[in-house]
């Protein structure tokens, strides 16, 4: 009996071990990265701010960290993952709004017309947005995200959206927190398409997560007490947007930021102004092969501003191709 | 030299266990609440949603607590503290600006005539806020609030403001957060005003803290980038606000709710349509003679629907006057 316990124990054991097998063997907290400057600096940064004997040395309260989400802890092409999820919701809401096969922009997302979509620019897709994403209550519209997860999948690997992740991205998630920073989203995508999935995913409390959003209201409904989800913007969690969201919701400068756009040049800039020692990491999408190669001309995710930036102040960039081993999770399982 | 270095680390223990004696003598994690309905209710209710066994369990990070904060962490008698602040920095502002002399509700403050004062209502509070807490950085309003703190004394205690809080709530926040609830305020109060000093004397960390603000932006200006404060509301966190914020600020409807008034009705409806089991905690101003008494006709902290719905619900309430030992910690050392 001792010995089936025995054997079930070491079992498990090894199924915890198999998960992040280098980690385990060699004791190194980032092992889908590439030995070079983006690792090592990462690295030294974390050492100094949390070594007291060292100068840099920050306080635990003081290690907050924000990341970006599309294009920096997931992947954002060929389009953002919410518009394919907004598409699928206008296909899916059609039939009880048949005013919409001859209302743009949602005839042209009927006609599976993307190019006439996106003539309407930022304002059609807001009104898209409007129409899939307001009018229900946030259970319904949490519900509507988590079943379109389940069922989803991205049109060039044929995997659920999540599953687009980042694996580098997730061991500096961990390994920061394994180092009290306090780890945040700061994302110009829907605060509310996130909080669905990514505490599983990246680790990350729903309250940890700001993104854009739109009004809502508390009524008393016919189930009860509700928050209904209005037609009206509140909030867009994009360029300067970011840092007041970053004011108004964690109330405290970063001392560690990660992005990949121009979008997130100005937290950059907010957290490079920290009179703590600071850390602005940028993610350059530069493989092909694995994931996309893409920025100053970019129309998603452009890299452009912040890519001269980040050259001139020595801002870290990583080098998709050459500095990470593996880009998704899925990819360690498949070796 | 061993006999002095145990000596030291004695009085070092000695030092640790006098803040909280009874705790640490009888194991009562409540030792400033008399036994009754509310601490028993208190205590039969964390035991069955953190008893796996139980089948009111609820996991952890469901297990979310809020908290209103005047009158319900700190006193709010004579007035609003924030008004006391708001009254001090129009004097110590007025030499800048020597139109208040002659320009309401500006000049009644100057004159100490809080009655005038009074008769502007809301809109003419709102005016001397916007005029004394924008137009400057988030710094710079920080290091304000701060400065007023360590200086301002309370007229009836003449203490500093934040030594008014109540003891029976800080072992509640302690205890909730013993038992892996995270904590958080939900209070009208200006957010930026109680980010400076909640931390230290809650435990609660800046991004858990949700309360009334004005619009920023984020520029860079001569000193760098910064978060410059505009004469604008931006959010009020009260009455039907508070859902709305516990919803945007933490996307997860708490299981726990604290508070005083009718302010936080909705906050407590809210709770209550919680599937999971939740508990709501209105604490009643019964002691005129520690504290203040007042309720149904109060024009601060008012408290008269929400103290019809608590009985006709079931919802617990705190009797101050019977249920709690000491009612400030100040009172403990003084003992």
């Amino acid at each position: 009996m001792k010995y089936l316990i025995s054997i079930i124990l070491l079992l498990a054991l090894w199924g915890c071990t198999t998960t992040q097998p280098e980690a385990v063997e060699t004791g190194d907290p980032l092992p889908s990265w590439n030995e070079g400057q983006a690792k090592e600096a990462i690295l030294y940064f974390v050492d100094a701010v949390t070594n007291e004997q060292s100068g840099g040395f920050v306080p635990v309260p003081d290690r907050i960290a924000v990341f970006d989400n599309d294009g920096n802890l997931w992947s954002e092409q060929p389009a953002y993952f919410q518009l394919f999820f907004t598409i699928d919701k206008v296909k899916a809401m059609a039939a009880d709004h048949p005013e919409w096969y001859s209302q743009q922009p949602f005839q042209s997302i009927l006609e599976d017309d993307l190019e006439t979509l996106a003539s309407y620019g930022e304002h059609g897709l807001l009104e898209v947005v409007m129409g899939t994403h307001a009018g229900n209550t946030a259970e319904e519209f949490e519900a509507d995200v988590a079943q379109w997860l389940s069922t989803a999948r991205h049109p060039r690997f044929d995997k659920p959206y999540n599953e687009l992740v980042y694996q580098p991205m997730l061991e500096l998630l961990d390994y920061l927190r394994d180092n009290e920073f306090k780890t945040f989203i700061v994302s110009g995508g829907g605060v509310d398409f996130m909080r669905v999935w990514v505490e599983e995913v990246y680790g990350i409390p729903r309250d940890q997560v700001i993104g854009s959003s739109i009004k809502t209201e508390f009524v008393i409904g016919d189930n009860g007490p509700e928050i209904r989800r209005l037609p009206e913007l509140d909030f867009i969690d994009d360029k300067e947007g970011k840092p007041v969201g970053i004011n108004r919701f964690i109330g405290r400068k970063p001392i560690f930021c990660s992005g990949n756009s121009d979008g997130d040049l100005q937290m950059m800039q907010y957290t490079d102004s920290n009179e703590d020692l600071s850390f602005m990491l940028y993610l350059h999408h530069t493989d092909a092969e694995r994931e996309w190669a893409y920025d100053r001309e970019s129309h998603i995710g452009r890299l452009d501003k912040g890519l001269d930036q980040a050259i001139e102040k020595g801002w870290t960039v990583i080098d998709m191709k050459t500095d990470w081993k593996v880009v998704y999770p899925f990819e360690l399982s498949a070796n």
